[in-house]
Order: structure tokens, then sequence, then C-alpha cells
């Protein structure tokens, strides 16, 4: 029996006191049932009983309680709540962690929010996930870029592309100097262009390039599929000289990830669709900064954060904060690469370094490499120039002076954020 | 190539005009970047791109719009939407679905909801998932208990028993005729209580009853565990005589449902904890009715429903509408049965059989049958009267006066519900 505790902070609405409804929270996600049981001791509750760790009261929002909130509207109120929980309820197991902070307790109808925003885990966690086995350095290697943001981009359009018509591509992106390339997500194992067929098709012309060149770019082959199917597809790329293969975390579960984790010879792309499922309300699921550590556990190598002036709903004040977030060291893990995507083109590069200080980044820009002017040798010539220059401590204004590549960028991209 | 296709239904919000919000979801959720780009032919187009069945426009609820969402709030409305995907852009492969139907579209800041309610599948999905492998008449004949409610309750406390007073508290129920018994959620392979231990506190029990009975009830042990231990997880329950395997669909993901039930020998016992974080917003998400077939085609036996008067935040008409959505015949599957639980006791017998008509059902009561004034026997004696009362037809004011067990259950939880 261990005295570790895990800690979750979440943000709660109730018309309750609040330290009540931290109570109802706290007894439901334990020992609890609403009334006490036969055999249901003090010992027993001394003993397993979440703790309510503390309460602070916040402002209300304006947003509308959660569907079937009961009590009176005019007491409701706001705050943040962090409970303790006893490691000896479910061990350092992920999935059973995640039945005690977030299990039932969205469903709580004295809550008119209920979102897990935090998790702090003790340190038998990392015993039992050894989390990413490449991270950022070994990434950098096996794509030969010590130094500097990694750039990259997705296959488009879509889905729909011929193998011949992907090779193409794939050697037109080489050519271009990318260091990575990704199947989009709506692209797996469909009849259209079976993985199978992609690896066979792209393979032989990165394996042709770093022949020449000594640099082979990675290429994340989208496996997401059953559990079953996950080995093979992943043996499929590694025998083929791959070097990444992607998985979409809640498509194939934490759970998914995590046994990808187990086998995995080459570094995890864990792409985040159907997050926004969980995360966007801002009353009920899970914020990225929860999610995030689970995912790294699991063994993510590159986990999507969104980027800076994205195409989707967050701010840009919500992408640096998962971008901070997935840099935060977590349990002594090895740092897992956040992969910024959605918009993205060399006109964002000083003002993301501004905020980030730092190039450990993946950066996939889709249209704003396929879709520069001079093309994808322009469009990679572009985001490399804009980020080197940040790196140098330039200004915007200077950089894309000085910079054919840029200037043509921004005419069809512009403005250039600064 | 197959011609076939998906068809998923949302409720959706939207400041553009409605027609141009579906085409924007249809784009980016299959051909789509939101600008053409170089080899997006039309012949792709027309050969992969999703395409807009239907949108039928419904009052607007009051609700406030989705975090980040953009456009005039003056212009909101919300519509019905139909889409109709083709079945070559991911196959017939649960995950791959799931990027396609319910992917990057939660974070559309186009839309103000969002919220998945539906999907229709071909047939070539239950080609590929074989579903329930016991279903409705396979848990009936394992618990011999060929008609009637199976009437089952959940180990309280939930957690913190020590394996030998679970194995007391098994056998009272087992003596008090109860069809099943299954782990709390929160109890799963803690160090307090592990698995193994429980397994081995309960089974002989179990066995003991069968010998001189000829019935075992059927107790569904919690594995939900990594995806590497539910193989061993599993074995363990059955070596011992187990004959029921409970996890957590949305701990170990659906594909983990999925992964179990290709080796499981015995029932799943599908709980749907965390399901909340998806479910409970009416702007973002994934309704019961769309989720619950994802479940079944991945094989969970039991699912849970929850049951009228609840302790949670539905309304007995949702839960109403799940029951029937798991009961409604999907691709020629094995029936799945329907999983009742919370604040569940005798006097809801009647009003829930009035309005399901059926006693293919699997009533969890709780506090109900060890609350009950004359303990266990007369919980499990209370449940099955009023269940087979109604079934016959009779009022429950007739059943509550003559009976018993049933007057003193209504004394303690009362009023009965008509």
């Amino acid at each position: 029996m261990s005295t570790q505790n895990v800690i979750a902070t979440y943000v709660i609405e109730t018309s309750l006191p609040l330290m009540a409804a931290a109570e109802v929270l706290a007894g439901e996600q334990s020992t609890g049932t609403f009334v006490r049981v036969e055999r249901e001791s003090d010992d027993l509750r001394a003993r397993f009983a979440a703790q309510v760790e503390s309460v602070q009261e916040i402002p209300l929002t304006g947003a509308g309680p959660l569907p079937g909130t009961v009590g009176d509207p005019a007491l409701r109120r706001r705050a943040i709540l962090r409970l303790r929980f006893p490691l000896d309820n479910f061990g350092p197991s992920l999935p059973n962690l995640l039945a005690a902070v977030a299990g039932n307790l969205f469903e709580l109808k004295e809550l008119a929010a209920i979102r897990l925003i935090d998790i702090d885990l003790p340190s038998s966690f990392a015993a039992r996930y050894a989390g990413p086995a490449f991270g950022v350095d070994g990434t950098r290697r096996l794509m030969s870029r010590p130094e500097g943001v990694m750039i990259g981009t997705i296959v488009k359009p879509s889905i729909g592309l011929p193998p011949a018509d992907l090779a193409e591509l794939t050697g037109q992106l080489a050519e271009a100097g990318i260091d990575f390339i990704k199947d989009d997500e709506l692209q797996a194992n469909g009849p259209s262009a079976p993985l199978a067929e992609r690896v066979k098709a792209v393979m032989p012309v990165l394996e042709r390039h770093a022949d020449r060149t000594g640099v082979k770019p990675m290429y994340a082959f989208n496996i997401t599929d059953d559990i079953g199917r996950l080995e093979a597809n992943h043996d499929l790329v590694v025998a083929a000289g791959g070097t990444s293969v992607m998985a979409c975390v809640n498509l194939v579960g934490l759970a998914g990830i995590e046994y990808l984790r187990t086998f995995s010879a080459v570094p995890i792309h864990a792409h985040r669709a159907m997050l926004g499922a969980i995360s966007r309300s801002q009353q009920v699921g899970i914020a990225y900064r929860a999610w995030q550590k689970l995912a790294r556990l699991s063994g993510a190598d590159h986990l999507h954060t969104n980027g800076i002036s994205n195409k989707f709903y967050e701010s840009d004040a919500e992408v640096l904060d998962s971008i901070a977030a997935v840099r935060e060291p977590l349990l002594g893990l090895t740092p897992t690469l956040p992969v910024l995507s959605s918009g993205q083109w060399a006109g964002l590069a000083h003002a993301t370094y501004d905020a980030v200080g730092t190039t450990d980044l993946l950066v996939l820009a889709g249209g704003g490499i396929h879709g520069h002017p001079d093309g994808a040798t322009g469009g990679v010539a572009s985001m490399r120039e804009a980020w080197a220059s940040a790196e140098r401590g330039e200004s915007a204004a200077a950089a894309f002076e000085a910079s054919g590549a840029l200037r043509r960028a921004a005419e069809r991209f512009g403005p250039v954020r600064v």
C-alpha cells in the first residue's frame, strides 16, 4: 500500500454550497453511493475516500448550465476544485485512473458545469508507462534536422489521391527540403488507397532521396485502425524503411496509443481528431492540459497542439497554453514534440517564436507550402527562412523585406503576424 | 470499389447560410481543405466528396454558442443535417469511420453547435465486426434466467471492501436469488483489492452455490486496464469459472472493446463511465443513439443505458430513448442487453415496463437491493415481484398492496412510480 495521491483539478458550477458539491463529487468518485451502505466503515472511508484539497470560487462566465442540472439558478456559483484521490483506489493504470477522475462525474445533476482541467500524477505512473521512446531528439535524429524548427506538411487532397500521384508529390516535397510529411487523418486504409499501396509507392521515393542526399524525410503513415491491426500496419511501414506511424489518439483510444507504444520501432505521431467532442465545451469534458498528460504517458512522440491563427475555434492564447503544456516536464519522461498545424505559413513564424521561445516544434503547413506561388520549394524555403530569422532575433518586417520567397508567400497568404 | 455510403446525422447551429455550413462540414470531412489544391480534380471530388443529403431547420434552443464560434449571432440558425460519406473513403473500420464522421469537425469555428446524433452504417460493417457473441439470449442461458427481467446489483461500497467481505456479500446476494453482480467501475485492479484476489474470493462462493442450486449468478468482474493486460485479466476470470467481464467502453476505447471481443469467452458487460464528457452537452459531442451503435458493433453484450428516475442528469424521456435505441435491430447483430441502473428499485418496475414493453433488460439496483428493510433477500424479492406483476399487466397499486416485500420497499424508497 502506498500513500501516493492523484490530484485532479476541475472547474465546476453548482447551486449547492460549493463545499457540499465538492463532497458529493469526491464521494461519488470514491467510496460513495449517496447513502451509506453496510460495511462502509469509517476506517474504510478514511483510507479510500477522495478528499477535497481546495475550493476556490471564480466568477460565473454567463454560460448556460449543462442539460439536466438541478438547483436554484440564482444560487449558482463557479469554482476551481482540487480533489485528492488515493492511488491505492486504482493503482497506476491510466484507464482505471480515468474511471475515478473522469468517469460518472460528468453526469451528476448537481453540477451545472464539470470540466477536468488538470491532473497531477505521482511518479508510479512513469514507472509503469515509459512515455515517448523518441520525442524531440529522436525525431530530429531520424529526419536529420539537428536544429531549427522542423517543417512538415499534410498530403492534400486529404483522400482520393492515387498512390502514383502520392509518390510524385512525396518526391517533390523531398526535393523541396521538407522534414516531415503526414497522411491526412481521413486517409487510413480505405479501398481507394490502402496503406500497403501507399507505403509501397512512397517509401522507394524517400529511400532514393536518402541514398542521394543522406537525408530521409520522415513520413507519418496513418495506421489508425482496430487494435488487432495496429501491429501489422506498423510492421508494414517499418519493413519498408518508414520512420514514423500516425495514430489518432481518440479513435484508437489513449489505451490504443499505449498499446502501440509497446512495440513501435518508430516515433508515434499522435493526431487529436475528435478532441473537440470532449474539450470544446467550457462546461463539460476534459481540457487539453489534462488530456495531453495522458497522451504523453501513453507514448505520444508527437502531439498536435494546433497553431496560432488557425482555422479552428481555439484562440491564440489557448493554442499557446497547449504548446506550453506539452513542453512542461512530466515525471521525467522524454519530451514530446508539439505539432503546430492548421492555417500555418511563413508569416506566423516570428509571432509564434516570440511566444514560445523554442524551435523544438514540428510546424505543419498544408496550403502554406503546397500553395506557395513558387510551389513546394518556395513554400518550404519560406518557412525555413522565416523561422531562422525569428530565431536570430530579427523582426518579421526585416525578414520579409530581405527574402523573395517570403515576399511571395506574403502576397498569397498575408498579412504577416508581427 | 463499393458504392456503399454512411449517413451521419448532426444537429448544427451556424451563422452561415445553412447549406453553406453543411458544405463546409462535408468538405472538411472528406476531400477538403478550404482552398482547392493541385491534383484535386472534379473526378476525385465526385468520387470522394461527402454530400449533403438533407438540411432541416429546427428552432434554436436558447443555448449559447460553443466557444470560439464566429459569425453574427443574429443570423444563427439550428438544423438537422444529414451527410452522406462514401464508404470507400475509409472502409468498414470503426476508428477510421470516426475520423470522418466525428473527427476535426467538432472544432470548426463556423459551427456554434455540432453534435453527432445518429449514424446509419452499411452492411459491410457487420461483415467485419461480429457484434455481441452472447447478447440477451446468451446472458439468460449463463445465468439460468430464461424469462423475466434480469436482476442485478453493484458491489457497494464501491471500493475498499476486503476480498473476504466481498465473498461474504456475494454469498448473501446469491442466496437472495440475484441474477447478476458487478464490480463498481471504480473497482478495477488497485492494490487494495487486486482482480486476482477478488476472483479467488468470489468464484468459489458462486461455484458452491451453483453446485447446490444449479444456478450460477453472473458476476461481471471489472477487467478494465491497459490493452496489453485485458487478455490476462479475462483469462483469470474465465479460468476460475467466471461468466462475464466488465470493461468501461470509453476508458479502454471502443477499439479496446472490439479487441476484447476477439477473444472473450464470456459476455462483455460494457460500462459507460466518462460518456457524459462527450454526450452531456447538447451543443457538441456524440449522442447516445450514435454511440451505442458503435459499442454494439464493437461487441458489447450488455450496455448501460441508465434507468428512469435516476440520480444523474438524464430525463426519463432520454433514458427511454436510449433503451429503445439499444433494442433496435442493427445490421443483423445479436441483440445487446440494455442495462438499467442508478436509483433503481421495485417501485420503478411498472412505469419502466409500461414504457419499454419488455423484460429483456438487466436492471441493477444498488441501494434498492442492499438497502431493503429485509436485506438483500427482500430487495431481490421485491424487484422480481414488481417486474412479474408489471409483466402480467397488473397495476403497481395492486402489486404493492398484495406484497409485504413491496410494501416494505416502498416504505424505504417510495413513492412508487405509476
